[in-house]
């Protein structure tokens, strides 16, 4: 097979964890005789100090005529403590998803029985939990106008929704529960948003085409406290941009850690595949980022974007094995035992690679 | 002390908790010798179902009237699933929150040792924390204009804020981290939205004032995963309304379970005092609701709007010594050991007057 990969480092840990899912789709290339070309090209705050640009057209070309991009992370504290700074890291990252129309973000949250202990989270309830997240990823109030009254006093942002939108992803998300245990949840904020009455009422109609997939709602509040206390409830979960940002990192502690999940932005074009954690600018360059989420990336993207079952399967295996044997990163580490070998993120990636 | 009390009961199990909140304010007047008078008022759908109104002009009268409300849950099966319906219980919550002023929220999330073991999350994690919420309660996306298209296509919800509500819920939160342990932390999404950018810059200039609290900020994402990772590195949270909803719920898993937590909602009139719980019309009227968070809701009622310390007190201490004697409710009960014996609503609310 012939692909052309676009691999985007970004910034703080993101270029040393995206090195290692370069290199795993390297080695699958090798070992199942395909043909993976790379280029590669900058965003988010890499691409401000270069170009000026959060996104680049350059980069945006680039993302255009591949068969698929590896992301690390955008972000940089600098922007975060002065909120009034015009050009933003984060803009590169949105413009990007609006741009390849990735309007569909897939986030599995995956359990590796290995890291049952690994989460703050009782095991007891853990045990058992395979959620695939749905978040609608190209509306809300993430691109909603925004304003900032002239005595900078007082500012907005516009939380809206078409119903093509919902209708889009709702469609995805149904086709996936059919594929799994034909559970959805709908989450939403329907008794005070009017845009989540609009989302409550698409999905509602959506769900007479999927008889056989049972459809529940919630709201956010409710289920952002049901995720902790029963997880396993849930299985196929539908969610909009905002709702699903946080869902998604909270439900992150079930993995055991952020550094451990892996997503799946898809749409009508190229597939944009990254980690769920951010840029973690405290242990950028410390060697410290655990790779596996920009692995299990690579993985998603094989599976995803090329239909390569086996090769993700391959990947997949390979970390699993890895944590059977005991070995960590920092993130991932039981600090009240010694039974793990805990290692950094060059001797991660490369056992893993073995 | 001479104190008029407004009930409003509301929907669902609202009525039967919120008898046993009102029995322990009348617990203590006899106890204590002061004179607290009632009156009673309707909103929600039950206040729909006897006037068309969420929130009748006669309710508002009387909550203006009175020094302090003692409030259940409001919300109703039937409109959740039927997103068209104009009139909704929830409506008479908000505009109450708006008429009265009560533009903070604070909710206590209060650990009882002996409920440690009742959450999903482990008890090495939670021992020790000790979170005061402040969640601004009158602007964001709850207040701002909403649309819905000619066509029902398109729907939107304004998230706006102005500075003077950020500032003045802001001052109470810092008022109270200097009375603890000097820590607040602000939750935003200023990587993305303008009115958290507003609310950053606000919580920055106000935290000049306040030079002996150390001040941090965190995206609503992260702290959604923190506040289940290490709880214990928060102390007061200030946030806003909607992230507000989603982390207090979310953050009820650490005290157990919903039914014990409490909330003041406080601003420049009458306080307004409710379990954190909403109306869970599946187990209304069965006799298994939680009348604790109503019981602590009286408590923080005594404290904050009266100055009772000692009166609330004696109320938490109540709690306490039922739990300790291993009384619970369903919601609290740990179904994998017999150690406990289990109580209706009723049978726990006297036990904890006696
Ligand atoms: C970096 C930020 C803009 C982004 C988001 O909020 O979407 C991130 O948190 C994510 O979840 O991909
Ligand atoms: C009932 C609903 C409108 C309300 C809210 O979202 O504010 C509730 O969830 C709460 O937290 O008090």
């Amino acid at each position: 097979m012939n692909k052309h990969i676009l691999v985007i480092p970004g910034d703080g840990i993101g270029p040393e964890v995206t090195q290692w899912g370069k290199a795993a789709l390297e080695h699958i290339a090798t070992t199942y005789n395909h043909n993976f070309t790379f280029d590669e090209a900058l965003m988010g705050h890499a691409a401000i100090e270069a170009t000026g640009n959060p996104l680049p057209d350059e980069t945006l070309e680039k993302a255009k005529k591949s068969d698929a991009i590896l992301f690390g992370a955008v972000g940089h504290a600098k922007y975060d403590n002065d909120p009034s700074l015009k050009v933003r890291p984060e803009q590169g990252l949105l413009k990007i998803r609006k741009e390849l129309g990735l309007y569909a973000n897939l986030r599995p949250i995956l359990l590796f029985d290995e890291l049952l202990h690994a989460s703050s989270i009782k095991p007891t309830i853990l045990k058992g939990t395979d959620i695939l997240f749905f978040r609608e990823l190209t509306g809300d109030v993430y691109f909603g106008e925004k304003t900032r009254s002239e005595d900078r006093a007082t500012a907005s942002d516009l939380m809206i929704y078409h119903k093509y939108e919902v209708e889009r992803i709702a469609h995805k998300a149904y086709a996936a529960a059919r594929q799994r245990s034909g559970k959805l949840c709908s989450v939403d904020k329907a008794n005070v948003l009017e845009s989540s009455r609009l989302w409550r009422e698409t999905v509602q109609e959506i769900s007479k085409q999927y008889p056989d997939v049972e459809t529940t709602h919630m709201f956010i509040d409710n289920a952002a406290m049901q995720l902790i206390k029963d997880p396993k409830q849930f299985d196929v979960v539908l969610t909009a941009n905002l709702f699903g940002d946080i869902l998604t990192d909270e439900a992150s502690q079930i993995a055991g850690s952020m550094g451990m999940l892996a997503s799946a932005s898809i749409g009508d074009g190229t597939g944009f595949f990254e980690p769920i954690h951010g840029s973690a600018h405290d242990i950028t360059g410390k060697d410290l980022a655990n790779p596996l989420a920009s692995i299990l990336s690579a993985a998603l993207m094989l599976e995803i974007s090329f239909g390569l079952k086996e090769e993700a399967k391959t990947l997949v295996n390979a970390v699993d094995k890895v944590l059977k044997e005991g070995f960590r990163t920092n993130d991932i580490a039981d600090s009240t035992t010694n039974r793990y070998k805990v290692l950094g993120t060059k001797e991660m990636g490369k056992l893993v690679l073995k």
